[in-house]
């Protein structure tokens, strides 16, 4: 944590954001619906304002991702640097080096947020980040409009599961019927979100069902995506995505896994739980994090010491709670 | 379409719902998330009021839907029959024939209502009839309560594939922002309705996705849930939910096809479509109806004969869309 780094209210932000200009702005490698939301959305708002802004992101971002995209060159020298979604600096992917120590500004919603940036506006109860961005713009006094409300739909949408997890308040809510009042595409957007995947993605999910194992009073589910698994599907690196999200979905499951070989012998292992496990403090047994519900962390070796590796970090917390139910029996 | 039918504004129904008494409450036959919690939330809603009300289903009602059920015995005589969620007279499944001409009230949000109650309110711009519900209790002073809220979020929230669907507008989530506001549990609620599998479920899954056919330059994705698989993997109805979104999710796919042998020989077919396709229409081919992107019917005769049938009745609307398109061209 970074003792210097200034902690802004609402309105300290929005005075930041009115006073500075030449904005560029970044979102986490790997990008996701929130972070492209959230920097998109905060670019075509402050434009309204008259403000020159560029938007990058360390990663190709994905297609999917297209009805809220513009390709406008950036045709100014940026000064203000703003990293939105960005719990960490290193969550900057191959720019992380780059920009060590010259973040002007965060924005962010992550509990895990490290304060590395100059000044921070960190909204904890905030769903998405995306939930932020509709508050600060609206403060700003932004004129809204529907590529605006698409970008942050679909941050609010994807960051929520489509408003099905706990971190959905009735703010959020609120904001998505704000958004649908401008006009926002959520039908479509939640379409392409949710409810669209490539034959190569159906079969990889076949394959992968039929490898799933159970653990542990069959509380855990492990499902694994091989490169043998990617090679024969053809599936991209976002068709895979969810994955994480099919192991929790069995009655019972307390904890699911999806272990997903990056590159040989590296494996990136992502965690979906529920109360009382804290799948980031699982995660962070083995270097990596996120938040309570969902966390991931990256295993070097081969599957089957990946899988050994997480599979003793839940049987720890496993038995940590069974023992605290023990005792309050 | 009986004339005869009275059409009601809100404030005419709730002087209706204030002036009479000793409710019975009906729902459709293979109870949803919105018939259920648009009953229960209407019976503890008009309980506060002093009013007596009982809920009938005609046919059992899934334990999944515990958490809103209450046990009341029936301590009355009923004089008000009311049904919620109910398109059709039919749709009270083995009951229809004793309520015939006996439906005093019939509240409904689908356009394809019969008008078949002495009196109809009817609000086809809702989402959900939960949503009606809620305005009503709202309008009548209800002081709303968690168990309230958590009827009237699982009827929302289910009817609309949490808040996914082309149905959602800006009232949906402001409502959906109130009922979080009144404490519901809408993780908890999602988590039952949209990600708890059985394992059979996810055995049925992996089974149906080896048999998916594709049809029409891949327009047209078929999945049959056959006894066999039913069988094997020891499904019950409520787990064999679903399987018709599963069957549109696939990139390129404007129909998605599930057929379930619900008995030897009868093959339920349920339909969902994309623009421009219209599933009622293509479901009334075969005697069926529903919505524009979901409807459902049902074809006597061998698997093979019903997808026969339901492929016929595709293709023709296929014909009539791409000749459209051409004239447009």
């Amino acid at each position: 944590m970074n003792s210097n780094c200034e902690i802004l209210t609402l309105a300290d932000l929005c005075r930041y954001l009115k006073e500075n200009d030449n904005y560029l702005v970044l979102t986490h490698a790997s990008p996701d619906g929130d972070t492209l939301g959230s920097a998109y959305g905060l670019k075509f708002g402050l434009k309204k304002l008259g403000k020159k802004v560029q938007v990058i992101c360390p990663d190709e971002i994905p297609h999917k991702y297209d009805y809220f995209m513009d390709d406008s060159e950036c045709d100014f020298i940026p000064e203000t640097v703003v990293a939105v979604d960005v719990a960490d600096i290193k969550l900057l992917g191959n720019m992380w080096e780059r920009f060590e120590g010259r973040i002007d500004l965060n924005i962010d919603h992550h509990v895990s947020n490290t304060h590395y940036a100059k000044k921070l506006y960190l909204d904890e109860t905030a769903a998405a980040t995306a939930e932020s961005i509709y508050e600060i713009l609206d403060e700003l006094g932004v004129e809204f409009d529907t590529r605006i409300a698409n970008a942050l739909y679909t941050g609010l949408s994807t960051d929520t599961g489509c408003f099905k997890y706990g971190n959905v308040t009735a703010r959020t809510h609120e904001i998505a019927a704000k958004l649908h009042a401008i006009g926002v595409d959520a039908a479509d957007i939640n379409r392409i979100m949710f409810d669209t995947k490539s034959k190569g993605r159906v079969k990889m999910e076949t394959m992968v069902l039929n490898g799933a194992e159970f653990h542990f009073d069959e509380r855990c589910m492990i499902l694994a995506v091989t490169r043998d698994i990617q090679k024969k599907t053809g599936c991209s690196k976002s068709d895979m995505e969810g994955v994480a999200s099919m192991s929790r979905s069995v009655e019972g499951v307390l904890v699911g896994v999806a272990i997903k070989e990056s590159e040989k012998d590296v494996f990136k292992i992502s965690l979906r739980t529920y109360d009382p496990l804290d799948a980031s403090e699982i995660c962070g047994k083995l270097g990596g994090g996120g938040h309570k519900a969902a966390a991931g962390c990256t295993v070097k070796g081969s599957l089957k010491q990946a899988k050994a590796a997480i599979l003793s970090a839940i049987k720890e917390a496993l038995e940590e709670v069974d023992a605290r139910a023990n005792i309050t029996q």
